[in-house]
């Protein structure tokens, strides 16, 4: 049995059995932990590159975090056996590792923390996580309570498995001066160069506790015993051994007997994290118990939750779309401006896709991030494959694979931003490279970008794509300098066209005029050489292949040159209504729209990688939702009302929460991908990734924004052009703009037969509402024919 | 309980409770495999790298074997469910992941196979492991036995865990037209050259099957469920659900539901690897299910284990001293030269080692594996970091750091090679540059190479140490270009004055004396600066520093450079009393003598990654058995019989196989180490490193030929010059030596007061038997004197 319910700002899943693996994820500057209902977790910090302070069992792959993360019943987690003194039962809470059906159970996600509340053998035990806003550090509050009505002799035994270390040194002690258990290893290395980058790492991982243990224990293997995890020996004894790890794998043991009177309440707090050393650790402890049940703490997070909140406020007929758009869908998009997937090298596309979703929340975030992007363009005027966001960062592996695609992403993503805020003196800003001494200004950088990408072409006009493009895992289609990306052209096209309208404001009439030309012999180019009859192809392999075509087996169609060509303007209407045809019979499904389709099943070396990916899963054939997110931007840019929402939506959830639920998701984010491949695999279709770095939702943000209530911010004041479904008859929004609230009815009436819009009572001529003034709310009325 | 038996060749461990980790292992040219008597397994194979088939939960580091590899409830594993259907009970065999104890439980370890006994629940279950000797495919039989009297319905389940094989793409599909489960992966990479380096992996794992189940499952976690791997769901159903793994952690699972008549046996093999493709897969069932229980196979296995005997035989008062040197220890120095730990770029120290060791079972390796390693001499005389074993290997992580040493084991492990030969025309062999046209000897060659090490000492005519010696993590000593290593400055006179011997018998007198002069040098320059009062020092820091010193408090005396000084004839005989009662004092212990003590237990950066390693454990104070073999040796060299014998006899087993046994280790191989610190962390001290790559393997073979029973070659016959220990009254070995057999008994007596002789009964004039006559069978009888 499995139930989400919703009460405020929070949801709540119940069980009784069959435990989901839905998640919920915190953040702060420093740090990101991703947290099961069943207790696993997934926690990650940086020092300054991405590290780990609990391990798996193996070295781990720490560049990037995976989607469909598997568990073992070694993955690190947070456990909390409770055992009854009396009868010798025995569960762990949250639920892992003894997988006890509790007689109730509750796990509930917050925006600044993670609950549980578990009811069990006549005890009620509720546990809470939450994070400071910069510290790395976990803030766990434990209470157990005798519900039972008599009285009760129990154990605690919180534990916290370390996981494999270090090969090279590990151990763990109980560090009564400290008050918890301290594990220590050495990062192993055996060059001499890598001791110097290893020296200052937080090598040390602390578990402590505001309550003296009856007894500990630090050593995994002496704890857990032959019971095995999911029955430790320890737990079996009276008390816990009290010994250290010495060489064998660490873990952070305590064990609490207590005697409890009917209705006694019992509290314990516990702070989990790294430390470089023993100050650091007696620096936290003191900082954080001396913080009565973490309220400071919790207050200044819950602050720092408040100023994610993004420019609108909506109600429309579908709730649980409100509640996302509303209280989620603006975090997800802070999380991504707010500590770049907590890379020190994010690709340019997602560093500045990500900044994008800024101009709505902390505009001034996406200002600098451009100024630190474009410090780092080549001479050439292209656009490195990442961005190094420390100077003594390096580009690293997928880095160092040459795309092509960097560029369109400055005019794409700047476009939010100006329409945002109206800010063009940013254009003149000036920006010196940041290692050398050239100055250009923002202009003249987009500029020479354009530039370059319209000259990276080929004899007919096509983009290359050399190793990649948008989709990395394309590395082979053009690698001998000559396959074309169908998919970068009409990027570029739209990013031209985009430009030249920049041009124009500011009154460079030459290269608008320049750029717009460009734009159209892409066009071109595009509709004579890579449209197939009924859609637009992928691209054209080294040896002259156009892919993504109707006489493919696999990979038929792609969905984002279909996207970005309706941005672009490239298809003629009857072309338009063929292609989107054609992404609703091939692509689309009940979760949403897929990627490519049918799924790759084998190899196909003059596409490359994402033929090697699994079939439905990451890139191929996927719903991949960031893709899906252009999809419905471009639907948006042709006003396509109906599919555009129905794209959304999908994105958001399925059917309801209760069916996104089933499918491994809580609605507290929008994942990278749900399984696609839904015609060739249809067990595993719709299935979440459960990964929350995804580029998609600063497009989904800008899409309900500017899209689907048609709010958009133009040079001279807010363009009112929204693509409400059909099937809404009235929304209300609350839009935050350039200082003033916008207060906008909509509803759909017989009475009108065009748009009608008023402004504090009065009809708007044009659909600009002109002369903003700052600090002023404005009534805005849109009635909509039906 | 526990108890460890022998029978002729195996050993067998039982056990009732409390199972401990013991484990045995196998190999052939192409793999290799330990299996713990719980069922937990490492196995590895190369292509050309090494690889893995079944996976940790996480991305492996496969470069080299873990010490004290950790264990976790998912770690690779072979493991058998059996589940009454009557009563619903569950165990399974071999142990995990169940832990069940059994009524009786055996596990038996033999030179070509595992075998395990389990009784339990009125079943007997035998479960064998054999290897063929070339393909990398495990070969399991399966008997179930009805032991009950009683008619019964049983399930029994074969489960591997795949693990987590890729990130990228993983699967698994039960194949009717392969009989068994096949998971496929792709090698994650991202750049597209991987993608060249990877494309003929064999990406896939098959468990194939002799006789079709009633039911499968290729998805872990449909299979384990909510019980978890102690108790999994599927187990609990009636069938298996039959399905594959789709981007889910793949697993081989198989059920057999048996109707077993009282006394009934039903037998099933079983046949896990990887595989390039389909075709291989097919390929290997043919091959292996047509050998009738694997037959064949087990028979020629048999043979090559019996290539692996050496050259003595033995029969002394130490019985457990007998069968290690007879059975196991000749097969693991003959593992080492035979596969070099599975790697295609040994480090060249460990690679002329393990190549000595096969002077005295196949010299023929030894004088390939010399003109091999020659070949990559570079142009000054020096010896790379590694030998490349394929011309596509490169030399990776540590042999990318620059050690100082490699040249000092040319003439100490190539003395071996002939005494036990007395191959001289050897020294002719002219060897050509693999990437080069330079021809020269091998006595030219190595006669450069100790010019080179002459030469790279400093004014103090002591040997630089640069980024380490032979023990690796010395890293920091002298890694400015001035540091300087004690041991490597002794090696270096010892080795001279070896090839001194040589030139001589070659008749280069020139040479010889340049080079028995330069030895003499560098002991004066050891006894003037490394001379610590009572033994020698560690080295020199770059700054100065004398370490290994009385001022130190930790790291205070290390072994190596004292057994390098005994083989040197560095010491007086006052230095030379001093240093072995330091070495009693500070590092021997009752499981052997520390490599160094006390252990570090704190960074000091003046010596380096050493001191960042677990004290106690690898070469951190542990005692290392290879460290210990030179001990052994030193003391043979000066004839110090009691001493020599109590280190050998401690690194083969301690007082006994029991107490080895607790200690972790079942006295089948000598492992790396056994934990040190022996003072400081006496809770593990004396714990096996389990881990049998070991350079120790070689010196202890030809300790216990040339030192103990003293029977070492020459050039003019065979040598007889034993130390026997006080304590054993009498000896007998039969020692093959350069075509005939010596069958020599060794007698302590009261008749004679110096060593005595008789050949076939004559008595020999001095200690060498001359003339020697192949295919002859030498009486030989020595008497020494109480």
């Amino acid at each position: 049995m499995l139930e989400l319910s919703k009460n405020g700002k929070r949801y709540s899943l119940k069980s009784s059995t069959a435990m989901p693996k839905a998640s919920g994820f915190l953040w702060n500057k420093n740090m990101m932990i991703q947290v099961t209902c069943r207790g696993y977790a997934i926690a990650q910090f940086m020092q300054p590159e991405p590290s780990k302070y609990t391990y798996q069992p193996m070295v781990e792959g720490k560049i990037f975090m995976l989607p469909e993360q598997p568990f073992f019943s070694h993955s690190p987690g947070r456990f909390f056996y409770i055992k009854d003194e009396e009868t010798g039962e025995l569960f762990s809470v949250p639920y892992e590792p003894c997988r006890v059906d509790a007689q109730d159970f509750e796990f509930s996600v917050g925006k600044g923390d993670l609950r549980w509340t578990v009811k069990h053998l006549g005890l009620e035990i509720r546990l809470e996580l939450s994070i400071p806003t910069a510290d790395v550090v976990e803030l766990w509050l434990l209470e157990v309570v005798n519900t039972s009505g008599r009285a009760r002799k129990i154990s605690v035994y919180p534990y916290i498995p370390f996981g494999f270390m270090s090969w090279m040194n590990q151990s763990a002690q109980y560090r009564q001066d400290l008050g918890g258990v301290v594990g220590s290893c050495v990062t192993p290395y055996q060059k001499l160069e890598d001791y110097y980058k290893n020296k200052d790492l937080k090598d040390k991982t602390f578990f402590l506790h505001d309550r003296t243990p009856d007894a500990w224990e630090a050593c995994r293997d002496t704890f857990e015993g032959e019971g095995g995890i999911h029955r430790p020996t320890g737990t079996q004894q009276e008390m816990l051994n009290c010994g250290d790890a010495l060489y064998e794998t660490p873990a952070g043991v305590l064990q609490y007997r207590l005697q409890l009177d009917a209705g006694q309440q019992e509290k314990f707090r516990f702070l989990l994290g790294p430390a470089f050393d023993d100050a650091e650790i007696m620096a936290t402890r003191d900082k954080y118990f001396a913080d009565e049940e973490f309220a400071g703490s919790r207050k200044a997070y819950a602050e720092y939750v408040e100023s994610f909140r993004g420019v609108i406020s909506i109600d429309t007929p579908d709730k649980h779309f409100d509640n996302f758009v509303n209280e989620w869908l603006p975090r997800q998009v802070f999380y991504h401006g707010d500590v770049n997937r907590l890379s020190t090298d994010p690709q340019t596309r997602n560093y500045l896709q990500d900044s994008m979703g800024m101009s709505y929340i902390s505009p001034e975030v996406t200002k600098k991030a451009f100024l630190w992007a474009l410090a780092q363009q080549e001479e050439s005027g292209a656009m490195p494959d990442g961005i190094l966001l420390r100077e003594d960062a390096e580009l690293k592996y997928i880095n160092q694979i040459p795309h092509t695609d960097h560029c369109v992403w400055l005019p794409v993503c700047l476009r939010a931003y100006l329409n945002e805020t109206n800010d063009f003196e940013f254009l003149q800003t000036e920006v010196k490279d940041w290692k050398g001494d050239r100055v250009l200004t923002v202009f003249e950088r987009i500029s020479a970008a354009m530039r370059w990408l319209q000259m990276d072409r080929d004899e007919r006009g096509l983009n290359y794509i050399a190793q990649g493009d948008w989709n990395d895992p394309m590395n082979m289609v053009g690698y001998k300098g000559k396959g074309v990306s169908g998919w970068l052209s009409v990027a570029t096209s739209y990013g031209l066209q985009l430009w030249a309208d920049v041009c124009e404001q500011v009154g460079d009439l030459v290269s608008a005029s320049q750029f717009r030309q460009g734009a159209e012999e892409i066009n071109q180019a595009v509709n004579e050489h890579i449209w197939d009859g009924d859609w637009y192809g992928r691209g054209i392999t080294d040896d002259g292949v156009l892919f993504g075509s109707a006489k493919d087996a696999e990979g038929r169609i792609f969905l984002n040159p279909q996207s970005w060509a309706l941005m672009a303007g490239t298809p003629s209407a009857e072309q338009a209504q063929k292609l989107l045809n054609a992404v609703d019979e091939q692509l689309n499904t009940p979760y949403g729209v897929m990627m490519l389709a049918p799924a790759y099943t084998a190899m196909r070396d003059d596409v490359g990688r994402v033929t090697q990916k699994h079939p439905g899963a990451a890139e191929n054939g996927s719903i991949y939702n960031h893709a899906a997110a252009f999809y419905a931007w471009g639907l948006y840019c042709v006003g396509d009302a109906e599919r555009a929402y129905d794209v959304v939506r999908k994105m958001i959830a399925g059917p309801d929460e209760g069916d996104l639920l089933q499918r491994g998701h809580i609605p507290v984010s929008i994942p990278n991908y749900y399984r696609g491949a839904y015609h060739q695999f249809p067990r595993t279709a719709g299935r979440s990734s459960q990964l929350f770095n995804t580029g998609t939702v600063s497009w989904v943000y800008r899409s309900i924004i500017e899209g689907l209530f048609g709010l958009q911010g133009c040079s001279n004041g807010l363009l009112v052009k929204p693509n409400l479904p059909a099937h809404w008859p009235t929304a209300h929004v609350l839009r935050d703009f350039r200082g003033a609230s916008f207060d906008v009815k909509y509803t759909r009436t017989g009475e009108v037969t065009a748009l009608q819009i008023t402004v504090d009572n009065k009809r708007l001529a044009g659909s600009v509402i002109q002369s903003i003034e700052r600090g002023k709310v404005y009534k805005v009325v849109v009635r909509l024919p039906l």
